[in-house]
């Protein structure tokens, strides 16, 4: 290699921040197999293998159901541009960084926005979404499933109830939810359900699946006017995926690869176990960073179990501590965001991050940083594997 | 593994068609380095190297010179969104499906679109572009340089110093030419120049490298309106690639990691040796093919090397050559595109595809094939060889 480029060999760390999350061997593998064409036969099947494998994660029958070419952010940005035009009224509930990004996505598909504003770290409260939904004629309902900026589990069948009574259509983010987590999207009347790669998936960053019921693509073929994304633009890339394979736009390939290999480890796995095994170490964890006598940030009644947000303990600075976790134990751990920033830490445990040595890892090490930073703690480890003892 | 779920082992192709093309083994190996978070320091550094290594094959100085998180496509669109505002003025060059495309996007940005239309398979001549600046104030002035559904090249410096003249912006597709052909951003005065991975710099499909010279940064900056696209709005993916790493949206991590050892190679090997490397190997492939009695389709005087397109003979029918290279030499050439689909095929030799053994495979698996079709043909390896021997 020429003189001053070096060698492709980052650390090797244990992702326990808010995504990516550490891929599974099998991923990895995946991400490196010599490509086809994005129009080979043999292409076409591995389409159909991840559109029918990305329809059981999401539990939907859905017909279009496909990873978009972006990640999680592009998801969220073709969900509302496909559905939303000019004029229309969308409503969004606020409660963390990702609701806020909602409003500002759905302004600029020129929507009129109407705001349903909670506490960061509390669930919504479907109340006001109804007081909204009898008063405005609402197109489209907006919520966060799972808010990455908080830890907070938020609760989706009441509103659902409730955008179906007024006839507005139900757009969920299940970003930091999908795999991990519970997600009925037929069962919970979701009408359109987006999420990321790099998450519960356990796969690199780079994809967005999404699935879209059929009363959204009704509302997609009746639109007045284009998509404003071309990019984006699920009327023609459901033919590539789902129809005639008309070509669209490239598809990243190596991507969709890997994606198609981490849904065949999930569904070897079963959801109902993966789920069980995401609640598993989020309970030891929690139990254990209470034993240090840290504060947990979210709800008790709506905490996730693939991303636990924390108090940073008074007096004890963010930065040297999560510096301190990267350099001596090669553990991320992700800061707060917004409001919370430099007060909070989130600790995710998603997909293949999801298990027992990187809880313990987390403990063991918050417990020696902390304690060098001047905050005495003790016992974190314990009390985690006193959780694994219970059944 | 499941029941009914097959490993993912896709035949080994050797891909000519218009993209994607083979991907070098270590740009493929890279692919499966275990992820670090995308605000990890190791990972910075390797954005740093990578717009390091952008700018040296875009030619150019420009700051802000990126690898968007979606394919070529995104690509376009990041370049049309971010400078274009609803009822701006835009001239674009139409000679194939790209410029179609370019004209799509720009609408969906709400501009003005003024089209200068030339036939597919030449060159677009500048004085309709001269007459157009001269009759309308014109914000942006689009080309594609490298038409991928025709093979023509388009020469860009006289049209560059129209829009200086007149003061448009000069936006320009790259996507089958960087990191094969010249493109020499900074001395040909483009303003915005986007290209795709899976052309001529070999690595998977999933990223679109762009670069904005300052002219469209002050345009981006000085905007009425919000980009309408969140995911793509360069004023916030700007503060994360190059300037306080504030973060926008998950990096897309492995494909950074492609790209970047895709540049590293070619920055071993040297943009004047690899453009000498694709004239090569290209004017052989169009040696042999003329020997085979086939007529070339794009005007002479204006040949991509990336990519050769040639006429279908009478009575050969497409779909049946195509799937016989496909099947019997795991050979994938491309079909054409709008006017001359089922009339001419694409043949691309693009950066690690470009090689003597792929050049005389297609010729001899063209020769079987269309010998067994009834088209009697012969003596194209032994032209293309006579080729190589030329200085």
């Amino acid at each position: 290699m020429s003189e001053g480029y070096n060698e492709l060999k980052p650390a090797v760390r244990t992702l326990l921040g808010p995504g990516p999350s550490n891929v599974h061997p099998r991923v990895l593998q995946a991400m490196s197999t010599p490509l086809v064409g994005h129009l080979d036969p043999e292409f076409l099947k591995i389409m159909d293998e991840t559109m029918g494998l990305l329809r059981s994660v999401f539990q939907t029958r859905n017909r279009l159901t496909i990873p978009a070419s972006g990640t999680g952010s592009a998801g969220m940005e073709a969900a509302f541009c496909n559905i939303v035009e000019e004029g229309d009224t969308v409503l969004i509930g606020v409660n963390g960084l990702f609701g806020e990004r909602m409003c500002d996505v759905a302004e600029r598909c020129r929507a009129r926005v109407v705001r349903i504003d909670g506490e960061w770290g509390k669930a919504l409260d479907p109340d006001p979404f109804a007081r909204a939904l009898r008063g405005n004629k609402v197109k489209v309902t907006a919520v966060v499933h799972a808010e990455t900026s908080t830890g907070v589990l938020q609760p989706l069948v009441e509103i659902s109830k409730l955008t179906k009574a007024y006839g507005s259509l139900f757009l969920v983010d299940a970003v930091t939810s999908l795999g991990g987590v519970e997600v009925e999207t037929d069962e919970w009347g979701i009408d359109v359900c987006y999420s990321g790669t790099q998450k519960c998936l356990s796969c690199p960053p780079g994809l967005a699946p999404i699935t879209f019921h059929e009363r959204a693509m009704e509302a997609l073929q009746h639109r007045a006017s284009k998509v404003q994304s071309w990019y984006l633009d699920f009327s023609m890339i459901e033919r590539y995926w789902a129809g005639d394979r008309f070509y669209h736009h490239t598809a990243p390939i190596s991507m969709i690869y890997a994606l198609c290999e981490s849904l065949r480890l999930i569904d070897k796995e079963g959801l109902e176990a993966r789920f069980a095994r995401h609640r598993k170490n989020s309970d030891a964890l929690k139990a254990g960073l209470e034993a240090l006598g840290l504060k947990l940030f979210a709800d008790p009644a709506h905490r996730l179990p693939s991303l636990t947000s924390v108090w940073i303990p008074e007096g004890i600075e963010d930065a040297a501590v999560r510096g301190q976790l990267l350099r001596e134990f090669d553990l991320e751990i992700g800061g707060g965001l917004g409001p919370v920033k430099g007060r909070v830490w989130r600790i995710g445990l998603m997909g293949h991050s999801s298990n027992q040595a990187n809880v313990l890892l987390a403990l063991a090490a918050l417990d020696q940083t902390l304690n060098r930073q001047g905050y005495a703690c003790s016992g974190g480890t314990e009390a985690a594997l006193n959780e694994y003892k219970k059944i």
